[in-house]
């Protein structure tokens, strides 16, 4: 795979060495040296091709040639991951690929490359050695571009100090290295500064040196970069087995996954928070979340269904925690005789996949804690569940005003949680019982007081991440009630048709993907946990 | 749970029960049938509730009160699935709900409902007995609307001979049957209509007797009904299995599940069929395919990664196996070095899915089968690869005309299943080095002649599911390739930008779900394995 076009190496000056040498660089010169690199690289394009001519070990490294990456062999090589380089590799010979997460030479002699894969790092070591490798290659390494592909042989070795500066507690002693792929010389944003936490800039700050600090927002701008920090590493992986624990428990509890339209016919469930289009000749819009149609899957008979996809929502909200397109995680059941039998499920599946991340995702949840820390998430074993009542007792016992009929703000929210973790030592609890008048068309009243309906919201850490309910299966009802809310009905006429045709008692829940993990994590923005976040001002990239 | 009001039982004629009796009823004759039994059911609730309140019995059975079905109490009772009811359970008193599928009195002593539940059934009989079932139980069953909800607690028997109105092989011996909710009595389709296969419709057609048969489109017309016959509960299950294996296959893999938006700026991959929306002011589409974010994914370091979502294609096709939204299964992965690791992944992800299936989905392939008979598909242990070239050349030699280096159309692709079947026996195969021409502009040319690309399609029984390559990871090469497709690169910078912060040599493929399982169980119509499918001409329900 080695290219049959030799490289020409770089020859940078020798103040850029030792700067680059200098082990805790103030960050306020880091844009200055930034700028000497990519002059450097620039020099080296075009110098000393001569001195890798002469090189009789010219072989042992260099760019490959494109040709060599069209796959044009399948030499059946063993390649090992970066992340599971450890002791027991010791001596061994292993080939690697990964990025040049930092490059730095000492003298002419020496070059130190980090190179990281899915956010694990080693430190590989190029040393001048007769008959393997040579000075130039020492140049060539120094040349290369921060989060450059590079492609490295090279033998295992245990040092005997901890190594600060990479994952894995053991370097390679590279035999050949070859770039793969090269990064521009000036990246917009610095994977390290994306790394960083909160903490380290603030106590750099107090010994007088001003850190990078990279926002929310150029973050999202440069997505690709920012994603290859260590916590969004962890945070999308974390987030995936949130979704497939999900799927999985609920599997065995005999739900089918389903696939419900998101082109919809009409104005989905109501409200001016629809995305419409045009779909040939006929107004639509997108699915607001797969309500109706998961209710008609129920009366098509499959008794338990869940959906994990795209939800809509054209909301001007511009919160830490609303998007215009996350991930419902979505569920249906037929219930035999009370929504506890809803609650149950949401109670068990939730404390379960709890236990199962931390259990599980330790190296994930502490890549997140590194940048940003947060405090494990307190709960019971057996879910707590109050009635609304009883919350809205709690929040006025504490001297704050709630009407007991209305919703709950963000803030009263936020007491509540307070007040029970206060009380019963939980964050994730559930609120049921709920004014009917708060509550969506299709939910079902309280047999005792039409006040109140069969409805719940589940919070963690103070904040909202579960709406469900016991849902209205008789159609004379249903319409009532849709009428009654300002629903056209003419709008949702199979959806009501299909309670004609028998329904069965059902009830179920829908769950913001995102703000699960978000929540688990006690992270500040539910941008961190959308891979490539909309909201009303970003549909970028 | 019982109703506390005493509900009218029904006083239908003797006419009509004997009627009902004659086992083998002339399909002509159900429309009349139909007609009177709907007549009695509304005579039912008119008269008669005399003798209802003359039972001593009458707490047995009657309409459960609303109240009744709104969470008012949790008994703890012990529920039956009626798919798990065996010899097992016999003498056993059970309790059950389901749908009242067919019922049918003799005389007026005994009444025989076929109770269902996700698409199994249990023959249940109701026998009148001092001191248990009263006459007018009997009446009150004989009353109930086909497809209703009732609730059964009887005795499990078994009986001598083989049932074969019923999946299961027992009886319950009805001892209280309570109605939870009424369908209307002229259902729009009937489930044993829907339920019925072509060769059954045909057999008895030669018998000189015409049976109903319903639509494809009056089936979508009233797909709540339609989902809840045996072939369709079980075609929504497989779905969910192939979905799911996919998932799990991966997740060993060592891939990542990723959730990319389907709100994209600008105009997706290019093209026509978009759904163009407006976006808070900004113009917008939907995504054609996750193509440029999953590459991104890559390009943030993931490694390996896949999605299962919606994807929206506006295209005008009127086939039968073409939608407007279905649900795409994508898969991205860096490559070492060749894309015959993209290939050798979905060779081993097919061959295991479809022994899963076989093996793990035998009762579900029956239930498809009954109604839609098909041979099991064929495939090998390692998944036949063909060149494009080499299938040419099998089409010319079997004197088809094809163009070198133009793309196959649907006859051309039958034909080569055929041929690839008669020559290699297998039904699954891959056809790989297509003409670059006929692929999308990020696809990697071949390194020998770039006339070629290193790019692969998939066939199941000569149909085209899945489509794949290595994709061009150089960031100058990419721009002039898409500038060459006529696309206007300023709306896709993002994504070839990403390719400027270092990109490793990747490659990926999409299917799309519907179309596995339609291929799979030689399915005639992609709307079949929908459960709510969007053409152009439909967008309902």
């Amino acid at each position: 795979m080695a290219s049959s076009e030799p490289n020409p190496a770089s020859q940078p000056d020798q103040a850029q060495i030792s700067k680059s040498a200098a082990k805790k660089e103030a960050a306020k010169k880091e844009k200055e040296r930034r700028k000497a690199e990519a002059a450097a690289a620039a020099a080296a394009s075009a110098v000393n091709s001569l001195s890798v001519e002469n090189d009789p070990l010219a072989a042992n490294y260099g760019d490959v040639a494109f040709s060599d990456l069209q796959s044009k062999e399948v030499t059946g090589r063993k390649w090992t991951e970066i992340g599971s380089l450890n002791e027991s590799l010791k001596d061994r010979m292993v080939l690697v690929r990964g990025r040049a997460q930092t490059v730095r030479a000492v003298g002419k002699k020496i070059a130190f490359v980090v190179v990281r894969e899915k956010g694990f790092t080693v430190q590989c070591v190029v040393t001048v050695k007769p008959d393997e490798v040579s000075p130039q290659m020492v140049k060539y390494v120094n040349g290369l571009s921060r989060e450059s592909h590079v492609d490295i042989e090279g033998v295992v070795s245990v040092p005997d100090v901890a190594i600060k500066g990479a994952s894995q507690q053991v370097e390679i002693q590279v035999r050949k290295i070859y770039g793969v792929s090269r990064a521009v010389p000036n990246l917009p944003i610095n994977i390290e500064d994306a790394a960083r936490s909160e903490e380290e800039i603030q106590k750099a700050l107090e010994a007088g040196e001003q850190l990078v600090k990279v926002n929310q927002d150029t973050r999202l701008n440069y997505r690709v970069l920012d994603l290859r920090t260590p916590a969004n590493q962890a945070i999308f992986r974390i987030e995936f087995e949130v979704a497939d624990f999900f799927g999985q428990f609920l599997k065995k509890e005999g739900f089918v996954g389903i696939r419900t339209p998101k082109l919809i016919a009409g104005s989905s469930e109501g409200g001016a928070a629809v995305f419409r289009l045009d779909y040939k000749g006929t107004p639509a819009c997108l699915a607001q979340s797969p309500q109706l149609h998961k209710q008609m899957a129920i009366n098509g008979d499959f008794g338990r269904v869940f959906e994990i996809g795209p939800v809509f929502r054209a909301e001007d909200s511009f919160t830490h925690r609303h998007l215009c397109e996350f991930t419902g995680l979505d569920v249906e059941m037929e219930i035999k005789e009370h929504y506890f039998e809803v609650t149950d499920i949401v109670g068990r599946l939730f404390v379960s996949m709890f236990d199962y991340l931390n259990e599980k995702c330790i190296k994930e949840l502490n890549a997140v804690r590194q940048q940003y820390p947060f405090e494990d998430l307190k709960y019971l074993r057996n879910t707590l569940q109050l009635t609304y009542e009883e919350g809205i007792k709690m929040l006025q016992e504490d001297g704050m005003e709630v009407p007991p009929l209305g919703d709950l703000n963000t803030e009263a929210e936020r007491r509540l949680g307070q007040l029970v973790f206060n009380k019963y030592g939980t964050e994730f609890f559930i609120l049921c019982r709920y004014p009917l008048s708060v509550r969506p068309f299709y939910t079902m009243p309280c047999y005792d007081n039409p006040v109140y309906s069969n409805s719940f919201d589940v919070f963690i850490r103070g904040e909202e991440i579960i709406s469900g309910a016991q849902r209205l299966h008789e159609p004379q009802r249903l319409t009532e009630r849709a009428k009654a809310c300002g629903i056209d009905v003419s709008t949702i006429s199979t959806y009501i048709d299909s309670f004609r045709y028998g329904a069965p008692p059902h009830g179920g829940f829908g769950v913001g993907l995102e703000r699960v993990v978000m929540l688990f994590c006690a992270l500040n923005n539910i941008r961190k946990t959308s891979l490539y976040p909309r909201d009303p001002q970003r549909i970028a990239p």
